[in-house]
């Protein structure tokens, strides 16, 4: 999990460390969850211990981490955390009552962010393995269950590194590059995913340069992806959102790479508000314009982004987004959490199975079908 | 300078009136300036009496008035409120004594916002009336100044009502405006630029709902613009910047109105940022975008919207917008002014003397020559 292959320093979104050393590797029950509260960030860099399950809860409730990798991989762990009381007073559990422990762990993990699909899979995925190695000693079986954490851990780096590895090769020596938003390492495990491009051309010899969109509402362009990308060396200047379609006419700006929340059957693009306006810009500048996704991203029973609901948010993130009140009492405020950019705007998705392009139905199904018959182009 | 005609409620920016009665009119003895404190906008509407030149100046200083055209009213009323000291003793000055005053209250005006060119203008041109009437009793002299200021004051209102009335020609009833920034009444004695053509189709019985992008960094469309298009009951929606680009994408806007800082001879526009990304976003949806300013914002001795520097405003507006630190120490901040506008993306400019369209350099020296030789088109 270091990066002695690179240039570009760790940012460890969460670990699985010694509960007093946190350098140390750990097992089930020496170990503890280490988090980085990103709550404090950009100003405060702080690892949070989550030494009992309702620490690990409260981190997912009040967005210390976000991002559904992170979440998924927090959980998991958490499920890890939760079960340690059961062997505190030195004597092993019955079956029964490490079971009864995990459903009552599992479930209240599950109440922290009720509509994060990642964080159900990541705890079904635990239960499932507990399941399969049903009739083993209970601390065999613990063991077995932070080993799958550290499998769901591993599988979301190898992810970010691989879609890293594609997007870099679509980055030149030299380039100046748009995002939005933070689809980097603090949302998943390692290296994200629009960020991971950037990090892997870094890493290769690069010189890059990025201009982050501050990305109003939340401003996690400003408050995470600006972070991220100096703490790991690369300079980075953040702008107001509306500020971007006037680099690309500078000639500022040689690439857009942006993250993903879901993305239909034909390349149909849901990501955070103000995606769909950077391409528009794209296109218009004649900027190439990339989509960094895993392929879970893909949701391929909708045929297009139209079927993708649009997700309306607290109108106080615009009216009061700094404390202050910004907008008269007499305003609406529309306050949509994501847009959808339309597949004929989006220059190619980098999937960890290799680049979608051009983005229609017929190269979405080449690289991500149900069965994964066909791996990159 | 009522709205007798109009279903409109009046904001008035500024007015001068009687000093301990703010409904009565006044003569220059008797009279005060008061001003809408902009700073406390949105949430809180007050009238702030300048009894003092001294008040004058801190108000345009500290952005209390804002914009252009009334900032440079407000100091002819200033000039007036300083000229006040002289008859407080019941004794009339003499010519030289009055001469130093209005020129000491001038210079001191004059150095409450060193670049706004209108200041400058409206200080000139009340040192104009007074040289014209030299020789004319102290009293009658100050009554003539009230009575320039006045007429300043009035210019302006007529030009909005003109710019409002060819506007909303464009408008049709039951249309869905987009505008960013605040190019409304509060910049003006009256009804503004791009705000005078709403309020001109809402005057004229037009159904009109407007989407207001709240415009980083500094939120002028969220706070000033959302305030006076709500207090005068027209519907307002305010969004982030960025999702104005979707609002398009789903049919919500029939037209695009902006205000100008600048516009070159060939119809390139310069205005707050984020104004361009507006304009592509539009050209791209092939919704109409709008210009809205007087003549007096052409600068005929520039061929393009090249030759306009872009000022670089103070880091900390993307920084600490709102208080609390949002951008971390190691990231570079890129935060213009404004942007510029090609000519080819604007569809009209609408001046007080018509609707300029085509917009290109022949069209513009039609409708803005330096003699004036054509009047609309």
């Amino acid at each position: 999990m270091t990066n002695s292959h690179s240039n570009t320093p760790a940012i460890e979104t969460l670990r699985w460390t010694g509960a007093n050393n946190a350098d140390s590797p750990a097992g089930f029950l020496d170990g503890t969850l280490r988090l980085i509260d990103q709550t404090l960030l950009p100003t405060r860099f702080e690892e949070r211990v989550c030494p009992r399950v309702e620490d690990v809860w409260e981190a997912i409730k009040t967005l210390r981490v976000r991002g559904a990798p992170a979440i998924g991989i927090s959980a998991a762990y958490g499920v890890c955390v939760g079960l340690q009381t059961l062997f505190r007073a030195g004597e092993a559990p019955s079956e029964p009552i490490f079971f009864a422990r995990l459903a009552e762990v599992t479930d209240y993990l599950a109440s922290s962010r009720p509509t994060a699909v990642n964080l159900f899979w990541a705890l079904d995925r635990m239960k499932a393995a507990a399941d399969r190695h049903r009739g083993e000693d209970p601390l065999a079986l613990a063991e077995r269950l932070l080993s799958e954490a550290r499998a769901i851990h591993e599988e979301d780096r190898l992810l970010c590194r691989a879609m890293g590895r594609f997007g870099a090769e679509l980055v030149a020596d030299g380039a100046s590059l748009l995002t939005h938003c933070n689809a980097g390492g603090l949302a998943t495990a390692d290296y994200g995913t629009a960020l991971a491009v950037f990090f892997a051309a870094h890493d290769s010899g690069k010189k890059i340069h990025v201009y982050a969109d501050e990305t109003r509402p939340l401003l996690q362009g400003a408050r995470l992806t600006a972070w991220e990308l100096s703490r790991r060396g690369i300079p980075v200047t953040v702008q107001c959102d509306s500020a971007a379609a006037m680099l690309m006419r500078q000639g500022k700006i040689d690439a857009v790479f942006v993250g993903a929340d879901r993305i239909a059957a034909n390349g149909d693009t849901a990501n955070k508000i103000g995606t769909y306006s950077a391409a528009v810009s794209a296109r218009y500048h004649r900027v190439p314009f990339y989509v960094v996704a895993p392929s879970s991203t893909f949701d391929l029973t909708l045929p297009t982004g139209e079927g993708i609901p649009i997700e309306q948010r607290d109108p106080d993130e615009i009216r009061r987004g700094f404390g202050p009140q910004t907008v008269p009492d007499g305003a609406a405020i529309y306050n949509p959490a994501f847009d959808v950019t339309p597949h004929e705007l989006i220059t190619g998705i980098v999937t960890e199975h290799g680049v979608i392009s051009p983005v229609d139905e017929e190269h979405v199904r080449r690289v991500i079908s149900p069965e994964r018959t066909c791996r990159g182009n």
